[in-house]
């Protein structure tokens, strides 16, 4: 694309002004054209981090992305917030386990091959772990949730692990002790996301501990996320089984 | 007692002077009894912690122990040491990988029933759980090991799980992540002692991250002791052992 | 029983599907019979933990215990949150310092011998303690309490010596700086659960202190649960006390 | 399979003492297969932690690896200790900057489409980065290295950032403050394991700076493994890389 | 001064008490002129830190300042403190983002050359940010902002490198990893101010991350300041630009 | 005497010149007096903080004290350093427990009255409780030696107890978990200096265990020192007998 | 006195059960006197620590202690908390900054020598500062007050220096970075007691920083409380001020 | 730049190749120019951290520099490598105590007004505090050494204090409680760079209370970098300096 620009140019097809224009566009391109690109060509929703923001901030930039006709997911959304949005946004639905909103606006939907796992130790967990499956889902990607299986009663995990190991990648939410990502790494042959929480007392110390526990696994193949971040793990679930899809981003 | 000293000494039996006397060992009983005559009433052995002792001290102490006719046990010795010590001693035994040396001197052993499962997650944990090991069988208590069972290959553990249930106590002994201990207590029904070993390295913090999985897990009836202390998760099983054999203390 | 399943089998008194069922069943009760049957074996209640449960959920999950005849405790459970349950089960008593309801449904109350000494270092660790010692009265042990006997004022403490020897074993309760488990190990000849309080200010560090003084002690035959976990602590010196029961488990 | 041995079984052409036995197998395979026919399948080779065992040890354990006819990868083999086990097994290659040994046994070596981007910050950090680079060769995989490219000279990163957007997957390495994953994780579209070092010095905490910093990323994308676990971060892209190849697993 | 005073005394112009009375001056003044007469002397305004104050109190402060002839600034003052002293000066800006406060009092306003640059990360850094730049502007300095440039695009960084570079000073305000003024520090030849937020969660742990990556820094030329001390950072910069303006101080 | 430097001054007693210099002196007198006389007024010896010093500064710092004909006291010493100071001055005692030395050269020795407790719990102490009694002794000050009385065998303690209630106050050393200040604090009225060792492993944490204990001790009467600074719990003591003996300072 | 009991036995003029009792009380006061018979022997007053207690909780500890004819002094009360008291016990005279409460009820108050001066780095340190100072007032010692007088700003602690060099004792508070102690500690000799407290934002980590600056003082005869603990500085400091005042306890 | 080359492109005088070379230079001297050009325009010299560089290493690299005719600093360079490193370059000039060398190869020495102060609170300081002065003097700049002024000694810095405020900037390194800079930073109207040291033991965890102190200090105008970054405060130093010298950079 330079060469053509440069050709343009000598050729007296362009303007100075209009290469310099265009350099300056190439030269963004050069590093910064995911940024702006990538959402649109990977068919990944907007994402808007609604912590910290107002409920009128989350409507403006909603509308401004209405135009692009993909799915708006919104998160750390309290309910009290997300009233004030669907006032003017009736589209959105709300999740409040999740604390998500999403608005399907996408022209033709994704259709990706396979499913990922979303595995939770408690029930205390399911905000974080749910913040997963939702922006998953709106990702276009098919979930299997495999809730409250911790290791303190380990035979619930073996119920169901035969559908876990056919998942592309595995997203294990767990508190507490944080032990769970461990266990399942070792009884799978795929990557597997680890999101510790918040989830506990005393000597957890805010998530500390279950990060801890998931940072020093022994089992190969676990990757960490931040602290209660449920969207994180999920964003880097969708990139791997986007990877496995063969889609060109 | 305190009822017979004063009788005496209201019947003129006794002088004020050895009733004085009486009385301050009285008092020193009331509360310290346990201190001196509960290690030759349990048939514990006498135990050296070696750890900045000089060969020549542990040589004078267990010396000194000779003729109470208890097994005597030493912990964290270096081989170096060991060797000096046995030049003194040749009837003690060392054992380089728990740094335990034992010299069997119960004139009558004890016999009790049952067994402590000790159990530990991998290789690398072995001296910390040699040491707990050694130490309950210079108590006189059967151990049955289960050796590398971490949770990163859960299925090592659950073939044998059954002769672990049967077991009055499990010492279970990880470092790393630490989770072991979490599955071992959704499995079976006894009381378990988590001893966290500094077994890793990064973000494992000398066996912080152990600890804080252990002292947080989710899994009822797990108790736990210091990092890499073998010694004390064995003292508190062997006195739980005790307890299941009924036996006065 | 395995035997016994191949054994109808292979004299056609056992479909496959029967056995298929049968063997998943069994492959269960291979690890995982604690889970279920445990609490009822052992006579111990169903425990519900409270925190982060709705009142409705509490009132859920408790009626479907009522059909199994057993004690129901539950646990962190607000005074506000508490009166909604005694709404719909008013059979539950509330006690507002440990923060525990029960609802007394045993049919044949276990009848164990023995006491578990309940001891606490100061008053306002007694939402902690009574946590312990309510959940030790709803597995049917008897508990005898010994508050207010902190290491500051040690007297207080041999007052009652003896009878803290007696028990089959002991916890013990503090925040602060935590100290009072060392001194009471070295008088009792007992297993000893330690458990930290967050009680305290400053460098207390919501109960970090009290915690590292237990993993820490110097005395022997004490170990430790997570900072104000009473009623783990109960949990595990339920499952020693048992023990020292011979009953079965 | 379960089928079939029950139905041998109830048509007399199995005894019940060979059924429990293939039962048991089926058992273990149920959660374990992957445990012992991974690395095979996959084509991935074995591993060993050299960090605690003895360099006879090691030996052992590589003989019997070699009937495999996969390859063999050592990792933290200080150079001493490489040389001697090269005395025994001299067809050990041995990298004293990564600290890892591979003996290459591959009957036939896998080929995968694409590659991994290998980067990392400073020349400290290169024994991690070769230690993860080593292992994905040691793997069959492509590696394209991008090093000394930190955040203190960005441009450095720019001159390849084109190269780097083409990789499967992204390992980065950092130590000091570790930022470096994040500036990739803006400019790529797929996804990043972020590996931190403890390079660096006072408030760096033996590499807590770095981890930090990886696990607070604003960039999406970004997964992070233990400090100085440069192993881990390749077995993670691995398996990514070999879900984007389609590989049955 | 000294000699005078004595001078005058030897020459009996002075009495003994007088003397003394200015000997004791001239001891204070000997160190602590700074601490009164800076201010007026560079200019700088009086700055009153809002946080644990009374409306009343800054109110009364402000008011014994309004005599000085310079610019009050009061910081950390929250929406409704600030309205009770509005109430009272109503000369006063309130600015609800930075939480500041300025009465503008100077005489003849100082005109300084050159601007300092204030760079933020993200939208939630905006408070702190603004703190800072709200204080230099009430020094009297001018400021270039460039906001919502964080690594995870850092193209947008690029656009205003060379306004940047222009600077006497930068002042580099993030949170989450905090790895902008290691980028900016890279890309300038003046100094830079890094001023860490606590914007983020979990393992954020308030803004600690953000310090350590600071602090960190693998780019030369970087000081940090506390977490959100806005007001340090700016504070420290005029300093650095009062210095490149040769003014006597 | 400022009155009489400025009456000099004006009766022309006193050259200008000779007044500045007195002033100066005065100067520095009225902040600094304290750290040039001090040691002297208070027969303390000179005390020389060995730790990354070398054996020849130490004897020049020496040398250069003996004209004060005050004893001379040197902490931190280890063996090897203290020989090659013996070369030179064969007059200083080495102690090899506490690390310290001393060299006698009192004119007319202090005569205090009453002693000082010196506490330690365990034998690992030594070290550092050595260097708290042997400081005091270099000062003068009698010293009553309580070792190894911790509180795990309380009753040691109580035997010494009147002794110790007699002392003006208190030096308690303990590591490992640092529970004896607590005890001592509540059986005596006097000050209690509490003196942390870095004793104990696991998460003692180099002696933070202890210090938190201390520091969080619900007796009160209790001031804290850093971690193994027998010298400054010493330094504090012997401030506090000084007052008790009325001397002025 | 045991010699009494004794004898009055032997005499007969005592029953075995009169002697049984007596010398429980005997071995009471062997270790306990202090508790019960410290405060009113040194005339110091009854402190009850408000925090965690109902308003009615200390109407009754007051009025349970009136008869004691002692000063009565409540700390951390809040003044919603104190108005309830008052209204039963109106005698009270509540201090909103420092958050305690005295009732004046001695007989006749304690007359000392000396005064103790209580110094504070800041305003915001007044809460803390005041409760040490009313703490000693409730004493009967006399406090001089030297506040605001922090290192940033050094010469104003010179203004007051002579007059703190003629306390018996300094209790030296601040907030930020603690450093006032370590000034102070080098300008008198005396001994100085440092309360850190929770002043601060950030870094402070809730009074860690002035902690840590308060232990670690390179200044001698300093020693350090908990974090916010005015009540315990005062304690120590009143235990020295009675020794220097040769009051027998 | 980018209009002239677009310019001979449109008048042919450029070839497509050459301009696409000459933009890709475009766009790193865009961000880039400062990297490679900066040391040479400010005439600071050129320098190699020595930590973790074999003596080869540097001596390789010194060579690569010689051209440039500036001077080469090294640091971080123990004894034993400095004299490998002169046996080839013998012109470097090691010192010891900051562990630097330097090379003098200036062509046109710099010369700039002013000088810095650097300070430092006790010897122990030295190496860092002398790479710091080291690093000053190796980029031309006057450096006034005010050594062993700590505040426990408050009265040696007042010595000192205008020669102090004469100066550009002050660096001031401290260790223990590190409380040096806020009392510097509170007489002087400069700006203040704070260097903490690890020296001390016990609580001062390397470090880390000296940094907390500096980073809450209540004097404005200072800033921090990392522990023991003798360099790195040089190095802020004199981007500051220079900027007072009204260089262009």
């Amino acid at each position: 694309m330079l060469d053509n620009i440069l050709k343009q140019v000598a050729e007296g097809n362009m303007s100075l002004e209009e290469a310099k224009k265009e350099l300056a566009t190439f030269e963004n391109l050069g590093f910064a054209k995911v940024d702006h690109h990538r959402p649109k060509r990977q068919g990944f929703p907007e994402v808007i981090f609604g912590e910290g923001k107002t409920a009128q901030q989350i409507i403006e930039i909603a509308h401004s992305m209405l135009a692009k006709k993909v799915n708006i997911l919104a998160t750390r959304i309290e309910q009290e917030k997300a009233e004030i949005v669907k006032t003017s946004l009736p589209e959105f639905e709300y999740d409040p386990t999740s604390r998500t909103m999403i608005l399907r606006n996408e022209e033709k939907p994704t259709i990706l091959a396979g499913y990922i796992a979303v595995i939770c130790a408690g029930t205390s967990d399911l905000p974080v772990t749910e913040e997963a499956a939702k922006t998953l889902e709106a990702f276009g990607i098919e979930v299997r949730r495999f809730y409250d299986v911790g290791v303190a009663g380990i035979h619930r995990l073996f119920n169901y692990i035969e559908e876990i190991q056919q998942a592309t990648v595995s997203i294990v939410v767990a508190g507490m002790e944080g032990a769970l990502p461990s266990v399942v790494g070792g009884l799978v042959s795929h990557p597997v996301i680890a999101v510790p929480t918040s989830v506990g007392y005393g000597a957890n110390f805010q998530g500390l501990s279950a990060l801890l526990t998931m940072l020093n696994s022994c089992a190969s193949g676990i990757s960490v996320v931040n602290i209660d971040n449920g969207f994180g793990g999920a964003y880097n679930a969708a990139l791997i089984h986007r990877v496995a899809n063969k889609i060109e981003n």
